[in-house]
């Protein structure tokens, strides 16, 4: 029997001809990508922000686009790779162990290794930040995964796409609830106050992103150490490693999106307080901090005092971001306010820092003109939206190829005639599998030594060491 | 690094050794069933009702158990490979191929041979039952898969485990909604106004159900013959390919869940009535209706035709079902009265028919006591229900160790501290998947060839002509 009309009728979707997603174009793009990884290796100081990104947004650069799009794509490896079902036993953990965390997520040639996975306690007063499982036997009962270090390996390095050893930090955020925003205490404190290194009083940031960021659990092996703490010792170690390889050059570079973008601002500066940026021959090490939909951090002191060390920070928004043009129903009546707190009623005394990078979803012939809060702060979005970019008032065109399927993988974001499901990213049976008995089973899957590595204890006393102070 | 003690406090789960889910308890569980499939090869008649399964049931035959679980499973199984997305082009379909359908569902050794699968067309007056997608290009604008015809093959009669060849006829009713229920127009209309070949007027059934089995949509490549047409045309062919071969005898098993239930007691009768159940050489083939939380169908009348027939019928049901014990929130107000029209309330002019076996959630330690009512309507409890029972009064055993997390595959029913999630049964990404360049696509899956065929067409005409008739 023959292919039915109404089979005929079915055609493949999400191929308008234009907006760069033809096949044609997809060869013209292999072919700028291979001249733009060339580039890279010559301009990545000025993609990292050596001259404040001076010339480089409008028009576009290239470079500068695939890079946020690449550090982009780290920071939602966050979201991917992280557990948020409350009936798992792992809820709040990542899904999948260090070494595999990038091919599990289909990133096949990322180029990194996981160094290190970084996690937070929940023992502070952000109750709807965190992720917690509805049983009572779980991996951790106040740990959540925040992210990880990673470390650009040899065989890259060699092929010298990166032009440098990349340290990476990557921070997650929320993906879908804004709540937490809620209980942010609006409430600057001196972040010397929280343990970091700074000179001056002055310096203060939100303290609800501090508290996360030194706050600690001794009864629990995944918090025992402060993200700060985890983040820190890891940072010192590679920087240790690869600071003084003949040949080699450093970058750090910090990013993360929403809250995430809040932690790696203040990682950054961090790293740059504590002098971990500087070999022990000497050499300086750029930290740049890419964040995307991220909020304020601290006060205009703490914004000076980043510009002082030379950190570099880039913030990638859309536009209809934090602001509630139409408020979302899973908000609940406080959230907007908090989020108008953050966004542009937040008092005085709180100040953005770096460049920033505005991007205007109604730009995107994808994309629904009109969304609720949290679609607007959505992270695939964003990376779709510099994909597309190319300058002020300039078409949108996508230059990469990059899926625009991917908008969907955790809302409703994409135009309906594009025939992509909504908040698609889901594991197959809630990562239930039938074991050799045939029963159907969470699979254990947590296992420390692959988490953790290498040992914490000893480098956390060379951290607090005085010999280490600059 | 050792495992920590939060991860060492993570035990398996769902292992009471009670209740038969121990490891020596499988074993001997297997030794039964060695000699259960060989009680089955000598007893079949029995199981199918021959005499109305008198003493079969108290204490619980365990042969007539396991092929109750046995029937249930293949009911079971339109609901696990029915697409209910509605934001998939496929909605309303079968995931997977026909003759792929039982090892797609992880049922390997089902020794079925899946002949047809059963369409239905959307237009009728019964809104709430039906799948749509949201998109506009689908595979069909107004049928549903509901189910299919299968026959054991000849690797099975040849092992003689059934001992017969048996063409079963399973039929797709609703997992959750019971909205559909409310649409029910509460009118008992003739058979033979809907075709049905019956001599007797006063002979009636529930008008949506009649209409469901044998309306038809001539635009329609999947419903252009109504679900009564394609399944009487398939038996036919089946009777004559097996009827008559020397040394074979036949059975005709028809098992559906909830509206399936109605639709399974409907086409039982009509096979019966039509005759089909007598090969060329006049051997009369036991025709058999096992249905699970069906509703009653038609009228007294109806019940005595169908037992001049000998079609006999065994339904198994929660004795919690159809009443509102704990209303449901996702129900609206019309379903909870419609329930009751169905269950208790209906017109006394509506009866059941054949036997009933009544099973008790309440009675089974794995289950919560209280529920609303699709969770009491659940087919997969029923399933652990007849899996536990063992007669009246009797305590709740496993007897086959049928894993109980099969129950919330699409319910929220197993206390919680076995830690199985609830609605589990899920696909991978809602069935994107990364297609060779990296875009994420919803596949390609209806192929009219696989669904159908054989040819209806010459069949059909068989079917109406006057020398089939009796």
């Amino acid at each position: 029997m023959s292919t039915t009309d109404e089979e005929a009728s079915i055609s493949t979707r999400l191929e308008p001809e234009s907006y760069g997603l033809t096949t044609a174009e997809d060869i013209r793009r292999r072919d700028r990508e291979a001249k733009e990884s060339k580039r890279l290796r010559d301009t990545w100081r000025k993609i990292q922000g050596e001259d404040d990104w001076a010339g480089l947004m409008d028009p576009m650069d290239p470079v500068l686009r695939s890079e946020l799009i690449r550090y982009g794509e780290m920071a939602q490896a966050c979201y991917d790779a992280f557990d948020f079902d409350p009936f798992s036993r792992y809820c709040g953990s990542c899904r999948f162990t260090r070494r595999h965390l990038f091919d599990s997520l289909g990133i096949l040639d990322s180029g990194y290794e996981v160094a290190r996975y970084l996690y937070a306690t929940s023992n502070i007063n952000l109750p709807n930040f965190f992720s917690k499982s509805r049983w009572s036997k779980v991996w951790s009962k106040n740990a959540n995964w925040m992210g990880y270090v990673a470390v650009s390996d040899d065989d890259e390095a060699r092929r010298c796409r990166l032009g440098r050893r990349d340290i990476a930090i990557a921070w997650r955020g929320t993906v879908t609830r804004l709540e937490w925003i809620a209980d942010l205490k609006d409430f600057l404190k001196p972040v010397s106050g929280n343990g970091f290194r700074c000179p001056d009083p002055a310096v203060k940031a939100e303290s609800g992103f501090l508290d996360l960021y030194t706050d600690k659990d001794t009864s629990c092996n995944f918090s025992k150490f402060s993200a700060r703490e985890q983040v820190l010792t890891e940072v010192k170690r590679l920087v240790e490693r690869y600071g003084d390889e003949e040949e080699e050059e450093l970058s750090i570079t910090v990013t993360g999106h929403s809250l995430g973008g809040a932690l790696a601002v203040l990682s950054a500066y961090d790293v740059a307080e504590m002098g971990l940026n500087r070999t022990r021959k000497g050499k300086v090490i750029p930290v740049t901090a890419f964040t995307y939909g991220g909020p304020r951090v601290g006060n205009i002191r703490f914004k000076e005092r980043i510009e002082e060390l030379g950190v570099k920070v880039l913030r990638v928004v859309n536009e209809h971001d934090v602001v509630a043009k139409s408020p979302g129903l899973f908000l609940n009546e406080r959230a907007p306010q908090a989020l108008m707190k953050l966004a542009g009623g937040l008092p005085w005394c709180y100040s953005h820092v770096g460049e920033i990078l505005p991007l205007d979803h109604q730009k995107s012939p994808f994309l629904k003109p009109t969304v609720d809060l949290s679609t607007a702060h959505n992270l695939e979005a964003l990376l779709h939206l510099l994909d597309g970019y190319h300058g002020k008032g300039k078409r949108f065109v996508l230059s990469s190829g990059r899926d625009p399927a991917l908008v969907n993988k955790a809302s409703d974001f994409l135009k309906d005639h594009f025939m992509v499901p909504p908040y698609w990213r889901q594991d197959a049976n809630k990562g239930m599998v039938r074991n050799t008995d045939g029963r159907w089973i969470q699979p254990d899957r947590i296992r420390a030594d692959d988490h953790h590595a290498p040992d914490i204890h000893q480098l956390i006393t060379q951290l607090h060491h005085p010999s280490n102070l600059l």
